[in-house]
């Protein structure tokens, strides 16, 4: 039975992908509104996230905070502006955020909360087209004059509220304000008119979802020009001299870049939009600039929850391998763009590296961004606290929680993609989704505890027709000991491709894959550059960063330690931080310390982390 | 008016010193009672010594323990023995430990009680000599039959103490029962006689005290028989078979050691014992042993504080850079034994390192065995805690308090010796001293604030007639920056042999020495082979060791670090732990971290401390 099952599945050969130029493959991502997210660990939260998430943000934005009396006075061309400039950002996010919870989760009330913010915002708009409850309240002749005031940064929310609006309810009044912005923008900048370099990247890939959900090629066209702007020397705050070069991302064409540098969000951003940008071209204009700075980002600048920007006074990068831990900025919004970014790069490639990654930076410090509840927000995220850190409703810069907010509700966006060829499982969250692959309606059916074990099934629920397309199921770099069986049979040694098993039948109603990943305690040592972590370790199972905490390990803290030879327990706790994987050191009961995963530290009360622990030799 | 003072510092030629052979320096220490101690650092310590610890050790063997019982029992020859059978050797050490209390302090009614004891321990000593409360209770035909029940180890302690009190009062009872003893143990042991090979060294350098003050060189020979019994497979422990070899330093014949092995107090005991008899040697037969030996304690087998014996479980040694810290063994009782082997080395070959050994275990892994108040004693010294450590006012085994009951008031021991050529300044203690030169009385006198600074002041107060003799004054190791000044003229370049500066010319009274030794706060690496301290650092200034404790550090404790950067501040605090130089870091008033000396922990409410924090390269 064995060999006939050998035979089944199809040994590629290395001429059709071991040697596949990037540009062969086109993944497409499956919506998260094909997916249902049915597991314990990711339907509570996005439940909470509708339940609180949501609500917060809403609460923050309407009543709390002047942001939507800035579009009130606006649309009146009266009042003063409250805030930052770049607030109108913060509600485009959570509109965006509300556009996604709607797909999935209908509900009147909220629509209409969406559709009164909408005819404010409108109502904000000038005549013009501009639209910028800042400029338009604190002086119009001092629009456009200073790169750095994310005017076109809160244009590429807008698009990105307006397109995701658009797809949750088929309204297009906030797809079209930002087409009107578009145009706006496109009639002062590009060939032949004025320069622009935006100083926080954001509008580009914006842009690509405009032209992606128009067709109207003028907005990719507009979005490849704002990309070629940056390194000829355009950028400016304003004549005061102030433009850093290193932290706009404007040191050199975009094409030429080979390091990391400067500030962390807007760089995750640049590189999501030069990403989406490459796909939709014929020839490859960027792809040596993207693969030389995610080894740059990855290799020597990224924490190992998958955080990244480690220095708050440029709230992004300094020295390869400069990985504080409790100075750590790591922004939610870099890890954010990490997922971003790093899902358009697997798109483009069909490497299971970059869902390696984005499932480190989703899992750990995205994660982390949140409270368990859904009501609280971390900004920065480090790997030690001394019970400084506590997560809070709202900041001044909201980014963060708005971040959040539209994040999450999508998170279905990451599990499942499809191509010409095959059929790609990349996160292994129970689901089910539908894919519909030509006129065959295929539904695939996903159970597992992950992140808890490594045990995964996926069913063929139901399809059209036999299917003929290879399933390629990722293998997560942290498992180094997996089977594979199909309809109850083993598969020996099934081929893997670019970290993918690649799983070649016609694929019926009730096929039945199931996977088993050994997801073993693993104690992780940094490179030996970061020199904070010299003789330390830390905690890993499966793709979660574990931390001490403080309220867990009275005794032992300051003092904990592991070694070689350290034992390890592991004990699931349903009533502890909303279930989760408890570790525990096996041995001497007076030095056993408990380990929580990191994204769930700072629920309790505060009190002192760290994820980075002494080990000793013996 | 330098260059003559250069003249009269006679630049000796390296033919004299350097190629000096260990055999020509015979360095005689200048005894404690020609020695009084001034400072506003040991004199209180002294003080705390006689009102405390000595009230505390009587107390205990008087009445809280059957330490006394025993020998009124054993004068008997009825009733029960208590305890332990080495208990006896607490009361001689506390014996000793009174009579260089009553050398400098005479008290009637201390002194009383010392002849009272005495009374019992000569009631105890059976017609043959013998003396062992614990056999002559429980069963005298047992006795001699396992080397490891520390009998001779007694009647070291016997001898000692018998010296010990007829140097201060003149009296000779317990001398002549150490006599006694030891000419029943002859009339064993020996060449043609019963092979002995003692489980606890102590008998050894104890026979070089009596043969010292007896001038009888059969206590001499008896010593080196004894030495020279080790490593020929006579030793047993009563036919069990457990004879560790290795734990009882019987691997080899002592002259062939190399590495050092086993119980740490009994290697200490053992090398003092090797030091005493090679000294008084016409042929060298010790010296290579001693010196390897010595290089695999202090540079493979040391703590930073000067404590030996990192194990729990042998009471010792274990692999070469086994040096855990919060499991640190480091019992008091071997720092002791450092001092004395150290201070041994010192004087047949004038060499400087050792009182630098000697000076680090001192300050730090003796001092921190007792309490500020002298009352509580630590037996093991870790180098960290997690609270769990606290000094006692005693210990079922009690050797650490009545060690530091004998060895605190004698400290003055340690502070000056004479050679044939010279007078030697070992250690920088406030205190005037009388040297007798042949027919000259010399009288110096040192005033410091040492070990707060390191100025120090050493006048030549009056002498018999002017005295030819280098003076060689001691420049720690730790110290990087000096200048030495004779009667206000500064000496530029002294000579330096061996660690010590020399000072020649024909001193007359009111010559005045100088010395300013630099005394900034160091930054120590240990070696890379400590594991547990990779990436760490410990603080040093002068000859103290610091340390961090909770109650000073409740924030930052579990994330104190230093960096290349970080800069302190010393402050002298004298209502803290008795008057202490406090450390801090300068900078973030966040991550203000303060140390203490590590001899002065844990005299306050139990907490976590550490010596080794880690190092940032930032």
């Amino acid at each position: 039975m064995k060999n006939t099952l050998l035979l089944l599945i199809t040994l590629l050969s290395l001429s059709g992908f071991g040697q596949a130029k990037r540009k062969q493959v086109h993944i497409e991502p499956i919506n998260f509104s094909k997916v249902k997210i049915t597991d314990s660990f990711w339907q509570p939260r996005l439940k909470n996230h509708a339940a609180s998430t949501l609500s917060t943000c809403i609460s923050q934005i309407e009543s709390q905070t002047g942001r939507i009396t800035n579009f009130e006075n606006a649309g009146k061309r009266s009042g003063k502006h409250s805030g930052i400039f770049y607030d109108d950002s913060d509600v485009y996010k959570a509109l965006e955020g509300i556009a996604y919870t709607l797909i999935n989760n209908p509900d009147p009330k909220l629509e209409k909360t969406a559709d009164n913010w909408i005819a404010k915002i409108e109502s904000a708009q000038l005549k013009d087209g501009y639209i910028n409850t800042y400029y338009t309240l604190t002086g119009l002749d001092k629009r456009w004059t200073d790169m750095d005031k994310h005017e076109m940064y809160c244009a590429g929310h807008l698009i990105e509220a307006g397109v995701a609006y658009y797809q949750a309810t088929g309204k297009t009044k906030l797809l079209n304000v930002s087409k009107k912005m578009v145009d706006h923008m496109m009639s002062l900048f590009g060939e032949g008119k004025r320069h622009w370099v935006p100083g926080h990247e954001e509008i580009e890939l914006a842009l690509v979802k405009l032209y992606n959900v128009t067709n109207n090629k003028k907005y990719l066209d507009f979005s490849k020009w704002l990309l070629e702007e940056r390194g000829h020397g355009h950028g400016t705050t304003g004549g005061n001299g102030e433009w850093d070069v290193k932290y706009y991302q404007d040191v050199k064409p975009v094409a030429e870049l080979t390091d990391i540098s400067g500030h962390a969000v807007r760089c995750m951003y640049l590189f999501s939009g030069m990403t989406d940008v490459e796909k939709l071209e014929e020839k490859s204009r960027y792809s040596n600039a993207l693969n030389s700075v995610w080894d740059d980002v990855v290799f020597r600048n990224m924490y190992i929850t998958g955080g990244i920007g480690s220095s708050k006074s440029n709230e992004g990068f300094t020295e390869d391998y400069d990985l504080p831990n409790l100075d750590a900025y790591s922004e939610t919004c870099a890890s954010v763009g990490m997922c971003y970014w790093n899902s358009r790069m697997n798109q483009s490639s069909g490497d299971a590296k970059y869902m390696d990654v984005l499932e480190k930076s989703l899992y750990n410090a995205v994660l982390a961004g949140v409270s368990i509840t859904g009501d609280k927000f971390f900004y920065v995220n480090p790997l030690a606290s001394k019970g400084q850190h506590h997560r809070k409703a709202w900041y001044g810069t909201a980014c963060c929680p708005s971040q959040i907010s539209r994040f999450i509700p999508s998170v279905g966006n990451y599990i499942y993609g499809k191509s010409d060829n095959s059929i790609w499982i990349n996160l292994y969250i129970g689901s089910s989704v539908d894919i519909t692959v030509g006129k065959n309606k295929v539904v695939l059916q996903q159970e597992t505890n992950f992140p808890w074990n490594g045990d995964v099934k996926l069913v063929v629920k139901s399809l059209s027709s036999p299917l003929k397309k290879e399933m390629r199921l990722r293998i997560p770099s942290w498992c180094k000991k997996y089977t594979f069986s199909l309809n109850g049979t083993e598969i020996m040694n099934p081929v893997v491709e670019n970290g993918y098993a690649v799983l070649k039948k016609e694929w019926k109603k009730g096929d039945e894959i199931r996977i088993s990943m050994d997801m073993p305690v693993e104690v992780v040592k940094a490179d030996d550059r970061v020199k904070e972590n010299l003789g330390k370790r830390a905690i890993q199972r499966g793709p979660l960063v574990y931390c001490l905490e403080e309220i867990d390990n009275k005794t032992n803290f300051g003092f904990e330690s592991v070694s070689e030879n350290t034992k390890f327990e592991t004990t699931f706790n349903p009533d502890l931080l909303g279930g989760i994987m408890e570790i525990k050191t096996v041995g001497d009961p007076k030095n056993v310390i408990k380990f929580i995963p990191y994204y769930s530290w700072d629920n309790r009360e505060a009190g002192k982390m760290k994820v980075w622990i002494d080990y000793k030799n013996n």
